[in-house]
């Protein structure tokens, strides 16, 4: 086993010089760190991470937590897209990424537990928010890095989150299909335990509200069991007595699923029901058709979330935050007015 | 701080039996095993998790490398769903993930050394597999548990990997085409670095020969710069004398964006070039028009690279094996016989 001594030896440098080589020193020039660095591999001498992080309480790592398991999540292309905002920033700044596995609400709690009790990370990005979030509770009481990539229900003046207007943004994609002549309005949200949900739905009743539009309670569908399938939301909205004529949906996936599922009852999408997204998938330019989405800046959520964290483990005295994402519309194809 | 003995006393059992139901040992029983973690819970007494699998010299983890950085990886579907499969059986085996976030070779090289010699990972799973490939060998020298999604280039037989019939599969494709009454069939691959490329352009001139069609070395285009970018591909076809009727893509991702460009030079799809992607993305399905591709099973890539490598983990003597997931043509619209 080669020891740092016979590194430093080798290097001609003092075995000091060697471990803040190893510690990633600004006090070292970078010269000297390629020349260390090069004997090292050159030696076959590599620092011990895990007894290097025991020792020094830093993993240099990133958990990340998904709402579900991320086998789930990953078939929902924002997960990816908010996974690379993350991984730009966690490269940048040399930090690698844990991932969460866990498919309850119970699993997930446990691999957060074990994470932080077990020391396998410097901090943690929640990619969720719930109404009563026992796991979020847990970090904040525990004092933990973590930040949230949406708006806490409770607390939110000590955790520091990144999210959109979504109230704001709903209200302007309701007012952009009231604006095309529709009044039979459905919201196909997903489940009311997530704040999302709860501030979308906020958004979508504001724009009704301010049209003198009634609010019609059979047109808002938000669980779980519909959210995450087309197939089920478009059988619950053909249900609905008195069909609406615009759909907002919790995201393109979806969008997409039921604009697929429409076509096989024989309606057209935007000529017999306009549907608009949200997330601005990437697929929704080439879709046919073209889907009408908001772009919600899903890179920069990542990217900032883990801007902000990293931010939060180098400096344990930086305030909590709350930082709002800007969000767009963009106007395709797949809202029509009404004729 | 709670000790195990604290645990044990309140639990009503011996300290060994904390100490199995940590390990998850199955001499324990279940009923045993929920009590036990139901004091450690209330208690707050949880294992330093660092500290036992120092111990224990197992992580629970296992590290994922990409071919590039995370960052640009995740721009193409074909990563979030290879992760889904090792999620999928990740979480079922109770095992974490550690996602590689370094963007040039010796970045990469440099995270898979440290995640072996720091002991970050019980195991290794490479998402490529290039000719010349450092890290791989690196991996095999060290008798670190690995297993490879892609044909190792050498040392086959000492290397468990997951792959596709690339030769046959591409066979079958340029074979369709020439069915189609097509003979100027372009090749646009990645870089001729990566193993796949070298696999799939042997099946695309095997097809070619066969059929009596003579190869044309202006009709293959196989470098990174054309490979991740439709724009770049459309223009250097475009420039290709006695230009091509129909397009094998190296995948779907590539073949969207070459069709979206050659909408703005006004070549229709099919009508004017046929073209033909692999990976099976799900919005091939709902694209303009709708993408004739090859389902390569990338989920089941994912799935059984992570089962043999944790097979490797918990049992080193296992013989190293190569897996052929099945691949099958999914004949759609973007494919039109020639006039």
């Amino acid at each position: 086993m080669v020891t740092i001594k016979e590194v430093a030896k080798e290097a001609n440098v003092a075995p000091s010089t060697v471990s803040r080589v190893i510690a990633d020193s600004p006090r070292i020039s970078e010269k000297t760190k390629r020349r260390v660095k090069e004997v090292m591999e050159r030696l076959g001498y590599y620092p011990n991470l895990q007894a290097r992080s025991l020792a020094a309480k830093s993993t240099r790592t990133i958990g990340v937590i998904m709402p579900a398991s991320a086998e789930k999540a990953f078939q929902n292309p924002f997960f990816p897209e908010v996974l690379r905002g993350i991984s730009k920033h966690a490269h940048a700044a040399k930090y690698g990424l844990y991932l969460s596995t866990g498919s309850t609400l119970a699993e997930i709690h446990e691999e957060v537990v074990s994470m932080v009790m077990g020391r396998r990370v410097d901090g943690i990005i929640l990619l969720y928010s719930r109404i009563k979030d026992r796991t979020m509770e847990y970090l904040r009481e525990s004092g933990f890095p973590f930040t949230v990539v949406g708006r806490p229900y409770k607390n939110k003046n000590s955790i520091t989150y990144v999210d959109n207007d979504n109230v704001g943004i709903t209200k302007q994609i309701t007012e952009y299909l009231i604006s095309l002549g529709h009044k039979k309005i459905a919201f196909v949200g997903g489940s009311p335990d997530f704040v999302v949900t709860i501030d979308r739905l906020k958004g979508y009743r504001e724009a009704l509200a301010e049209s003198g539009i009634p609010y019609g309670e059979q047109y808002t569908i938000t669980n779980d069991e519909v959210a995450g399938n087309g197939k089920n939301a478009v059988k619950a909205l053909l249900e609905v007595e008195n069909r609406p004529t615009a759909v907002v949906t919790l995201d393109d996936l979806l969008a997409h699923e039921m604009i697929g599922c429409l076509e096989s009852y024989d309606i057209r999408v935007p000529a017999d029901i306009s549907i608009a997204g949200f997330n601005n998938l990437s697929l929704s330019e080439h879709s046919n058709p073209p889907l009408t989405s908001i772009d919600i800046g899903t890179f920069q959520l990542g990217y900032q979330a883990t801007q902000y964290l990293i931010e939060k483990v180098e400096n344990p005295e930086v305030e909590p935050k709350g930082v709002i994402i800007p969000a767009k519309l963009i106007e395709r194809k797949s809202c029509a007015p009404i004729l």
